[in-house]
C-alpha cells in the first residue's frame, strides 16, 4: 500500500466512536488502553517467560515460571503476592519417542509424532501392528473387535475448515484425541495414532491430553503431523498397506505439589468482593507455551500493572491468577476454588484469557440474565477497539469451577484463525506473538474488569 | 487451552446467525465461503508468486509475475484473460547501500538501512555530515537553514501506538518519508535518514516511496531500522553527537512498458456493467511482497475461481485486476482508468485488497448515500464471519482513479495490528501469511461482489 490520495480521503472518515451515555467511562477506558499500548510490559514479560522453555506441570521449568511471575506481579504493583499450593499431574514424555511405517515392500517411513499428554509409554520398545485407517469416529463401534484387534489405529479427523470459529472444529475433531485411545483399546487395538488437531498442514505434531477410561487397557497414543496424516491417507486410499511401530518412554508420575501464583490489588470500597483475571502458567512440553497460555498470564499481570501505573484504585479487589496444571489435570483450578470455599470468599466476576494472544474480537459471558443485561450495555464502549462480539458462552477451564460458587464468568475471545496452527506444538513460540495484538487483548480485559470493579454485578 | 467441560458449555451457545430477510443470499454466501475455505487456491498461488522474489515495477521478477498470474487467471476459469499495457516507474536500489555513524571518539556504528524508493543515489560515494535529530515535523521550518544546512537530517517520528487503526499512525508519521527529503533539501541538508514506518521495534528497515518537490535539490534518503532509530535517539538525548555517512547506487531509470493482468467472467444479464476486484502485483524490492500485495492479487484471482468452480454465472461482468506499479508510480491504475474511458466502459463497482492478507474485519465504502444505504443492508449477512466494520471511507490507490467515472469504490479492511510489522520490509514473506486469514479475506470480497453482481447498485 502506498500513500496516495485515496488513503487520505479514507482518513477523513475516522471519527472516534463517542459513547454519549458514559463519556467518563469511555475516557477512562481510553486511558487504560493507551497506558497498555504505550507503556505495556506484557510483551517483554512474555519473552522472559518463554525463555524459560516449556512449562509442563511438575517440571523444573514450571517451578522457574512460578518464581518469575511472582516477581512480575510484585513489580506490577500488586498489594500482595502469594503462592497457592495445588496438587498437579506430573507426566513426562521421556526421550526418544519415535514412530514409523513399513510398507509391503519393506520400505520404512519415519513419522513426525508427539506422544499425547498423559499417555502410556512403551518402555522404549517398539509396539507394532497393522495400520487401520479410520476417518469417522462414529464407525468405530460398528467396526468392533473384528477390525480393531491388534491393530495400530490411525484416527484421521481433520479440523472442519468451514467453521469460522476454529474452536468449534477443535471441539468436534478433538474427540479422537480425547477418547480415541480408550475406544480403540476397548476393541483390542495395540496403540493409536491421531491426526494433529491443527488447522494448517505442516510438519509439526501437536500434542494435548488424552483421557483413559479405566475400564479398558491403557494403550500408547501419539499425534501425527498433518503432513504425515495426509500422506498416509492418500497412500491408503490407493490401497497401500502399512505396518506401524510406536516407541516412547512416556511415564505418568502421579501428583506432585506445585502452585498457583496470585497477586491482588485490594478494593477500596468493597475489598471483600473479588474479581479474578487469569491465564494458566503451565504449558505443554513442546514450543514455549507462548500463545497457550503465556499470553493469558502476562495479560493478567498487565491488568494489575496498568491500573497501578495509572493510579486507579479499584473499588473491588482485583486478583491476577496464574493457574497451574490447566493442560493435563486441572489441579490449579481445583485448588483456587477449594481455597475460595474454605475462606468463604465472595467471587463476583472472573475472566480468563486462554485462546491465544491474538487481536481481541470480543467476550463470551457465562452468567445470569440480569448480569448479562448489565454487561451487554458496556458493549458500545468497546466498539472503537474492534471488539464487537459480545455474547453468551463459556469462559475458561481454570475459572470454570468458580461457577459452583455463583461467580459470573467470562472468556476473552481473540481472533481464532491462527490459534490451531501453533496450539500445543513446537511452533507456539514467542516470535509467533504480535505485541500489539497481545496488548489489545490485555487492554480489553483490563477495561472490562475495571467496569465490573466500578459498578459491580447484580448476580 | 485444554478441552474441559467449560469448553463444551461454550459450544452450546454457537447458534448460526440467520439473516431471516435474505435466506437465499445467506446460503449462497455460505457456499462461497465454504468453497474458498475447502478448495481455495489463494494460499498456493501466493506461495508461487512469492517464490519469484520481490516484484518491483520494471524488474525481471515483475515480468515473471505477470506471466504467472496470467496463467493463474486462465486456470481459475476466466472467460478472457489479457495484459493491459501501462508505463511504469523503473527505479533500482543498486548494490552496496550502506550508512554508518561516527561518534566524537571516532567509533563507527553501522546502521541497518534501506534507501527510500524513488530516492536519488550517491553514485557509490559517501555523503557525510553532522547528524541532526528531528522528532517534530512541524518544527523544520522554524529550524530553517541555520540548523539544517549541510546536515544529515534524522527524522524520528515513531508511529503513534495509541491509534487502534494502524493506518492512521502510518498516515501521520509517514509525512517524514514522503516529504522529509525535499523539506530538508529546501534548507540545505545533504541527506536524510528516516525512522522506518514500523509499528514494532526490530532490526529491519522498511522502504517505501518518497516524493521529491522539483523546486529543491534531490538529496538521498534512507529508512533506518526502528532498533537503530531508538538507539540513536537515546544516545543523542544524552548529548552524544554523530557524523553520519550514506552511500548507495540507487538510480531512477524513468518509465518503461509493463502490464496490468486482467481476467474476467462475462456477466450473463448485464455484461456491460463491470465490477472490478483487485490488488497490485508489484511490490517493493525487499521481502516477497506477500502481504503487500501478493495477498490482494491471489484473493482477486480466488474470487473468479470460486464463482467458476461453484458454477455461479454472475449477472454482471466481474474482472480480477492485478495492477502494476502501485508502489512507486501508479502507472497501472492510470492505464486502467484511461482504458475504461477510451472504451466507454461502465464500471459500477470496484473493490481493492491492499491492507494485508489478515483476518477481514470489514469494508470501507467510497460511494454515494443511496448506494451506501443499499450496501449497508447487506452487513448482517457478514456478521457470522466476524466482519462487523461497515463504514464510509476510502478504497485503494489502484481503484481510486475510477471515482472520476462515477464508480462505487470499496476497500477490504483486514485486522491491521500486524501489517506495519512487515510492510515494505524483508519480513513481508509468504510465511508471515495465514492461510485461513487469507482465505477469509478472499471469501469476504467474493461474497460482496456477488451481491453487487446480483442486485446492482443505484449510483
Amino acid at each position: 500500500m502506498s500513500i496516495g490520495r485515496q488513503f487520505f480521503s479514507w482518513l477523513l472518515f475516522f471519527f472516534p466512536v463517542l459513547v454519549q451515555a458514559q463519556p467518563a467511562d469511555s475516557l477512562q477506558i481510553r486511558k487504560i488502553v493507551n497506558e497498555i499500548l504505550v507503556n505495556g510490559q506484557a510483551y517483554q514479560n512474555l519473552r522472559d517467560i518463554c525463555r524459560i522453555g516449556p512449562r509442563l506441570s511438575g517440571s523444573p521449568q514450571a517451578e522457574k515460571a512460578i518464581e518469575l511471575t511472582r516477581r512480575m506481579l510484585q513489580q506490577a504493583g500488586a498489594d500482595k503476592v502469594w503462592l497457592q499450593p495445588c496438587l498437579v499431574t506430573h507426566w513426562e514424555r521421556g526421550a526418544g519417542e519415535t514412530a514409523y511405517l513399513v510398507d509391503s515392500a519393506g520400505t520404512k517411513f519415519t513419522l513426525r509424532i508427539s506422544t499425547l499428554g498423559n499417555s502410556m509409554g512403551t518402555d522404549g520398545k517398539d509396539v507394532c501392528g497393522e495400520l487401520l485407517y479410520i476417518n469417522r469416529f462414529d464407525q468405530v463401534d460398528a467396526m468392533g473387535e473384528k477390525m480393531l484387534r491388534d491393530k495400530i489405529v490411525f484416527f484421521d479427523l481433520p479440523m472442519n475448515p468451514t467453521h469460522i470459529r476454529t474452536f468449534q472444529a477443535y471441539g468436534e475433531s478433538g474427540i479422537a484425541r480425547r477418547n480415541g485411545p480408550s475406544l480403540a483399546a476397548k476393541y483390542g487395538a495395540r496403540a493409536v495414532l491421531v491426526r494433529s488437531l491443527a488447522s494448517n498442514v505442516d510438519a509439526y505434531p501437536h500434542t494435548g491430553a488424552t483421557r483413559y477410561n479405566d475400564s479398558f487397557p491403557k494403550i500408547p497414543a501419539m499425534a501425527l503431523s498433518t503432513q504425515d496424516a495426509e500422506w498416509i491417507a492418500e497412500n491408503m486410499a490407493k490401497g497401500k498397506k502399512f505396518t506401524a511401530c510406536l516407541r516412547n518412554r512416556a511415564v505418568m508420575k502421579g501428583e506432585v505439589l506445585s502452585y498457583n501464583v496470585i497477586g491482588e490489588i485490594k478494593g477500596s470500597v468493597y475489598p471483600e468482593e473479588i474479581i479474578s483475571i487469569g491465564g494458566h502458567l503451565d504449558s505443554w512440553d513442546l514450543g514455549e507455551g507462548a500463545h497457550d497460555d503465556g499470553a493469558g498470564c502476562v495479560q493478567s499481570i498487565e491488568a494489575l500493572r496498568a491500573l497501578h501505573n495509572l493510579g486507579i484504585r479499584p473499588k473491588r479487589t482485583i486478583r491476577a491468577v496464574m493457574f497451574m496444571n490447566e493442560e493435563n489435570g486441572g489441579g490449579g483450578a481445583r485448588a483456587y476454588l477449594d481455597s475460595a470455599i474454605a475462606k468463604g470468599e465472595k467471587h463476583v466476576f472472573a475472566i480468563e484469557s486462554d485462546a491465544g494472544g491474538f487481536s481481541p474480537r470480543g467476550f463470551s459471558f457465562d452468567l445470569g440474565d440480569q448480569a448479562y443485561g448489565q454487561v451487554k450495555k458496556w458493549a458500545p464502549l468497546f466498539a472503537e477497539y474492534g471488539i464487537h462480539r459480545w455474547e453468551r458462552g463459556g469462559s475458561g477451564a481454570d475459572i470454570g469451577p468458580l461457577k459452583k460458587i455463583g461467580t459470573a464468568l467470562c472468556g476473552l475471545r481473540p481472533d481464532s484463525q491462527r490459534y490451531f496452527d501453533v496450539h500445543h506444538a513446537e511452533t507456539d513460540v514467542f516470535s509467533a506473538v504480535s505485541k500489539r495484538e497481545l496488548d489489545l487483548g490485555a487492554a480489553a480485559m483490563t477495561a472490562l474488569i475495571w467496569l465490573v470493579s466500578e459498578y459491580g454485578l447484580t448476580l
